[in-house]
């Protein structure tokens, strides 16, 4: 009964907020709406923060796959 | 009835002004006009902005997709 | 009855505690709970560090498989 | 009647004079004679600028897609 | 009676221990287990070094591919 | 009459001399005596360039598509 | 009767003395034994060699083809 696919795990996330970490160490937060199997995400409710700092509030964001590193629960 | 892919967020945005950051740090803000899966984007009405200001006006702007982190709404 | 293939050594680690190491330094380490042939990971009771530091616990985290340069035990 | 994909805003520019931005900050300005689907880029009367100053002229360039970031109107 | 292809050359050194030089200039020195088309690679009774010196005794080892720079005998 | 696909333009300098940029600043000059679809290239009577200078004569040189920049007439 | 394609020219230097360099600007010197279609190379005889000196004899050596910038005859 367990997920034993990453994108398993990216699935049951969908509708809670979660950290986005780029490879350019920017970090997007926001509710998790839809995302594929490049892991191209997108994130409504988002926020850019860099540093811990929230640098913009930005509504919806779509992040391009390649540039994630991890997604974590917020 | 709610958008469940992340290019459906795109093609919600198409017509609107949208920021693109790319990996070199600079912005291109103008009206989405046209994407593919590859995240290539063509902007219209479009200028370049580095450090929050404006660096040229440039019209219509071809940006490859892999040069780009994040899509988000002006 | 050996394990022949990179893969087999993982599904090995399987619900073992393993240290994701990533090209940008930082390390996660957590229950293995699930990969792809991408080399996407899912860790359970996971944390961050950086420098041999604890620097977050964030429970489940989907590390991005391109961003890994290599996995061991803890 | 509007051109919907990315690729057909660069066959509109098929004979006009462009400006091509590289991820090494480098920029090939010519008549864009050719391009396909990797964005690979053949330009005519060409000269390579970097920091705004041309650097040398070149006649025709062969541009490869994966290095180029923009491709906007000169 | 020649090995002709690269892969038959790793294929001849599974079992003996072989230095792994990461992009990152890290070295995990090992017997070699595993590897497959991608270059991923698994090592056995592994240590990490960096600069000459061991840095952690490490087990058994999975090495993303595209993160290695060249394979060699110890 | 005119060539419509980059390689074509490729195909036209094929035993001319030709200037090939490297992302790393190097340059090789040399005869195009063969090229691919992945834009590997071998010279001919070649020779490295770095800050303009020659820095060695090196025959005949095969030269990895995906470090290239550009190609263009000596 | 001239060699067309990129890989002919390697294979034209199987079993000759060859240079191959790095991205990370390493260089790596032996006897070309093979090679694939990702410029994965191996070399017999081999050292490696870093700002012209000779850093450590290697025996054989696999590169792997991504990390691998130009080859040449040695």
């Amino acid at each position: 009964m367990e997920a034993s696919r990453p994108l398993d795990a990216l699935n049951e996330a969908r509708g809670k907020r979660v950290v986005v970490d780029l490879k350019n160490s920017k970090q997007y937060v926001g509710k998790l709406k839809a995302f594929d199997i490049h892991i191209n995400v997108v994130l409504d409710d988002a926020e850019e923060r860099a540093d811990g700092e929230i640098k913009r509030k930005i509504g919806t964001v779509f992040v391009r796959g390649d540039t994630i590193t991890v997604i974590s629960p917020e």
